[in-house]
């Protein structure tokens, strides 16, 4: 297992933990004064400042992409709402390759609707036909280009307006089928925040070994969870065994980066910038 | 499937949805008048009117309990605290006995410490070990006396404070071990709050079956949840296909009680008791 204990080398931040307090261009210019090699930027903050001036700064600066968040989000009520979902997958595949991204994150969706609270219905079973529908798809767009798509299981919390894809065994039966060959092109994110509690963890992820293991995410489940979705913990504040799981991740071939991904509108958004990152990069030698 | 649109005759409430309103003794006069024929109590609503006068009400009323809440917490720091708690576990199941339970659901535990924010360890796979002891013990004790016992697993969002057996696989996992002859002794509830988003359910209902499945639980997933323990829906006003789960539990051969469970501080329990039962009466007729 590596030692992240000196340095910082092996660890991104993925840039939703700061997005309340910089833009995208500022972001990467921290990363950069502060040494972190890596990031993963989302579509939104990308597009508020431009593609090509993000490129540009990467360029510059040398860092990065440990993923693109996010492609997904592909049930719709209708066939229109689904190939209008397919369509802007492919538009995130080209973000990714064209920002040089190590894969494209799938957050698949769930009921279509239930992220406003008025979902169309309620047959989860047919979401799930649906993402597995959309993931083939884009899948035989992404081989052509070359961007490896890594389906995010979720934490089940959120399996009716978010992902509807909740275990990494679920994620790897989609990907057997789609990519028997363990070809790189389909495989799974890890996110600790997400996975933690599945008894079936670490045998998931020995199954998923090296050719599926795409990106591993790690923050921290706080105790109390004050709210569903903006309420993630900094390494080392919650419950979290990380170093553990880390092991399973490494023990299975990963030799990627460890991304810092944390969604706290109740503290770290309230938060000074570079806090934030300072306290990351010490979390992440001291908890991760 | 049963036709459960014409009587309730097949409802039972738990008693934790009124016990904002009303103390046990009220609760069972309140569904006695309704024409409710079983409920679920939890100890502490017993304890704070006394076991008999609750014994003797139940007798008169004709009322039956479809369960009883609840053992389990058996994770503990100290090998003290984990005796205290198989005591405490022979205390309810000896309640269970004497108010002529169906069984003893157990809410097998978490962290140690963790309810309160300060768990003794981070180390989920030993709670899982001292759960698996624990229930094991209950249960020579519990067939001795002839109480089923009823493994719940929780919402994966408690793993860390309330119980760490997630998914019913994980349950049936444990019951294959403790009671591979399927006698009764051993078995779970399936609660559609806590199981409903879970990819494998339909297949492990099917694997319990009926000798497993000992009590089945209803209340719905509102989107958005505002909250992680007390913001539980009322049938119909949330996204699960209660009446999909309720057919695969009876295609496995379930025909007892239909248990309304929701805990809602942040709607039901601030509304009159009458109109909270009678919304569970009307409600179990539509949407169960």
């Amino acid at each position: 297992m590596r030692d992240f204990s000196a340095d910082h080398r092996w660890q991104s931040i993925n840039t939703a933990t700061v997005r309340a307090q910089w833009p995208l261009d500022r972001i990467i210019i921290e990363c950069a004064q502060r040494g972190i090699r890596a990031i993963s930027p989302w579509r939104d903050q990308v597009a508020a400042v431009g593609l090509e001036r993000i490129a540009a700064l990467l360029r510059d600066t040398g860092i990065e992409l440990s993923g693109y968040c996010r492609g997904g989000m592909f049930p719709a009520a209708t066939p229109q709402g689904r190939q209008a979902a397919l369509d802007d997958n492919r538009r995130a595949v080209d973000e990714a390759k064209a920002l040089n991204a190590a894969c494209l994150v799938l957050v698949v969706g769930g009921l279509p609707g239930a992220l406003s609270g008025r979902p169309d219905h309620g047959d989860l079973a047919r979401s799930r036909t649906e993402v597995f529908d959309g993931i083939a798809a884009t899948l035989a767009y992404a081989r052509e280009v070359g961007m490896p798509l890594a389906i995010e299981p979720l934490h089940p919390m959120y399996a009716a307006d978010r992902a509807c894809v909740n275990t990494l065994e679920q994620a790897l039966d989609i990907c057997d089928v789609l990519d028997p060959a363990r070809s790189g092109a389909l495989g799974v994110v890890v996110d600790v925040y997400h996975v933690w509690w599945d008894p079936k963890l670490e045998a998931q992820i020995a199954r998923a070994g090296r050719a599926r293991l795409l990106a591993f995410h790690v923050g921290d489940w706080r105790l109390p969870t004050r709210d569903l979705l903006n309420d993630r913990g900094m390494m080392g504040d919650g419950v979290i065994d990380i170093p553990r799981i880390r092991g399973w991740v490494e023990a299975a071939g990963f030799e990627g980066y460890s991304e810092v991904e944390i969604f706290s509108a109740l503290d770290w958004w309230q938060r000074d910038g570079a806090e934030v990152l300072d306290t990351c990069i010490a979390r992440h030698r001291s908890a991760v």
